[in-house]
């Protein structure tokens, strides 16, 4: 059995987008800044995509920005949010521990620059309290950056809490929702967003794409300098095939929206209670308020990695934590930010179910992540001194 | 007929190219940073185009960084010789008056945080005069930022003697080689260069992909600040279908440079003896000098929008100038640069011949633009007056 069980790492491009995306390269190749038929055409294109992508989200086709990807939407609307505040001599960010790199880069960078940034705690369950969030918020706070869902225990945060909070108090609020978009239903304009990430590849559209939602009103910086490209804020020929396929993925995932999640929901839980059998296992962040297809697991006493490699020889494709930070050896600053300690951490396991994953799949997953999380603690040092009582079970 | 000649605003992609972005699209959609097989042959994927694309340029495979596309290799080359040469104290950066805005935009940026900048002039011919570039050369410089070839009038810098300049004062030396790659053969270890910045589309490749080469030892700034890909200097997942599509775009245009200019560069001077029959028309840049493909003219007493239009409606798609800056009202700066006056630069068109152009094809486009060009005149006050004397022709 072949299972993707990755899919908060990168999704499969569904035919639809691969479709739109084939036409834009075979047929509508043209420049959308050409002022000749094939140049519009693309241009057409182009702006029907922005008004899909904005209907999906409750936005105006005018607040919507192609980027390359997520990683460009975080690091743009930060820079922006950054920059307006310093104008007023506002200097102080609030984001939370288990951001994506993406976002706490940016932060540290700004640091560097002279802000200066909270980032606060996300409690065991992997959820941030609005009330900490509002009394973490001072005068000179510029922006709050929280994500939607977290990439690695697809936690839920109270997105319409914050954003209520941040409009109340003047403060411009981000939301990464790189893992969320597509997913669940996301509406910036119930939710009081100013800024938002998204990337196509992780709705089922190509990779190199994303777009930023920014509130009208919300003065950008460019990133890229260049041509007078989206309205002067991001230079660069426009990306019409990827763009287009990115529109064509999430009209199909918003459509099927509901129906995928009941499907997928129910498969994610049976999960859930299979690992649970698993002695010594936790499930990281809330049972419920998470992702419709996010499992993420620690088991002491074994190595994420090991666990990895010998579930890809038997066709589960399953990853530790964040594709971005696979070459590090280092814990997953997520699971370190809700409390787990550095020997439960390196045990970690998340499993992204696709929306065609099935009951006998999840039962494949269950039965494979036990045999083997059993045959490494057989050998593993570390399992023998808990075992024996030398050192205490945390799990 | 229908004839694209607008290659330098952008290309049809070749079949190869598709073929091989469909192949990561379809089957290979892993990310490249996962541990299990599909990620890693998506890694393998991605790292056999880095070394193809190193190899046709003379690279090595360290030293080619993904970009999302011309404009952000060029933000990032500049901005990162900029921040090597401030930590030494050295602020000066000299470039060219007719550089992409890409470059352009960003050493205005630049200057406003304290960087001094000289913009050499190009000539008539469009062309820099190294010795000019030499006497250009400060203590506090710490770049020179030349384009290989210019992206409207197609002059071929001499990049060559510009590089031994640069590296023998101890300069960093970068080029905006967008519309060069895969048209004329580089060599970044003998033409001696620090930074090189290239864009797929431009050579039968995919849009939203670029590539920026660094020497060895330059260390970039990131732009994009997240995970760590691309040695931790570009983040965000990695774009491997368009990267697979660059590739092969690339070798397949370096396997046929020599045949295609061969091809291409007679009809080029076919196209330019035929619009050189027009009354008071000139070619803009050196006759030899330029890419194989570029023609650019001026035509007096016509404003160039009415005559793309025109020929739109005959199937030929061509252009003003770049595609970049097509919205705007002002002419061309690379043509003022080259010392068009102001009415003169209005009326310009450019025709990028893609390599499948026929000597037939050359002849529909000199009798259409012949005609339109009569028409157009036939009713402007313009013309009018230059014809009656009242103001003198310049052309």
């Amino acid at each position: 059995m072949k299972i993707y069980a990755d899919n908060a790492a990168t999704t499969k491009m569904s035919r639809t987008a691969i479709d739109a995306m084939l036409r834009c390269m075979e047929e509508e190749y043209g420049n959308p800044s050409s002022l000749y038929t094939i140049g519009q055409n693309a241009r057409e294109i182009l702006e029907k995509a922005r008004n899909e992508i904005a209907a999906v989200i409750h936005a105006d086709p005018r607040e919507i920005l192609f980027t390359s990807g997520g990683s460009e939407a975080d690091n743009q609307a930060i820079r922006s949010a950054a920059e307006l505040g310093k104008k007023k001599g506002r200097t102080h960010i609030i984001s939370t521990a288990f951001e994506h790199h993406a976002v706490l880069h940016t932060l540290k960078r700004l640091e560097q620059e002279g802000f200066t940034v909270t980032l606060l705690d996300v409690h065991e369950d992997g959820l941030v309290r609005p009330e900490e969030l509002e009394a973490a918020i001072r005068d000179d706070t510029c922006l709050v950056t929280v994500m939607y869902a977290n990439n690695e225990i697809g936690t839920i945060q109270p997105i319409r809490e914050i954003g209520a909070i941040c409009r109340r108090r003047g403060v411009l609020f981000h939301t990464d929702a790189v893992q969320a978009v597509g997913h669940v239903p996301i509406d910036v304009a119930a939710d009081q967003i100013d800024l938002l990430s998204a990337s196509a590849h992780k709705f089922h559209g190509p990779k190199g794409i994303g777009f930023l939602y920014a509130k009208k009103g919300i003065r950008l910086t460019n990133l890229i300098e260049g041509g007078a490209q989206e309205r002067g804020k991001r230079a660069g020929t426009e990306n019409v095939p990827a763009i287009a396929g990115m529109a064509a993925a999430l009209k199909e995932a918003a459509a099927h929206m509901e129906e995928n999640a009941a499907h997928v929901r129910p498969l994610r839980d049976r999960l859930i209670e299979g690992l649970k059998a698993i002695p010594h296992s936790a499930l990281n962040g809330d049972a419920s308020r998470r992702l419709p297809g996010n499992v993420n697991f620690c088991f002491e006493g074994i190595e994420g990695e090991s666990l990895l490699l010998l579930l890809d020889d038997r066709g589960i494709s399953a990853s530790s934590g964040s594709a971005c930070t696979s070459g590090s050896l280092d814990p997953s600053h997520v699971l370190l930010a809700i409390g787990r300690v550095h020997d439960v951490a390196h045990g970690s396991l998340r499993l992204s179910l696709g929306e065609d994953i099935t009951a006998e799949e999840v039962d494949y997953i269950v039965q494979n992540v036990s045999e083997v999380v059993a045959y490494l603690r057989s050998f593993s040092p570390v399992w023998r001194d808990l075992v024996s009582g030398k050192t205490p079970f945390i799990l």
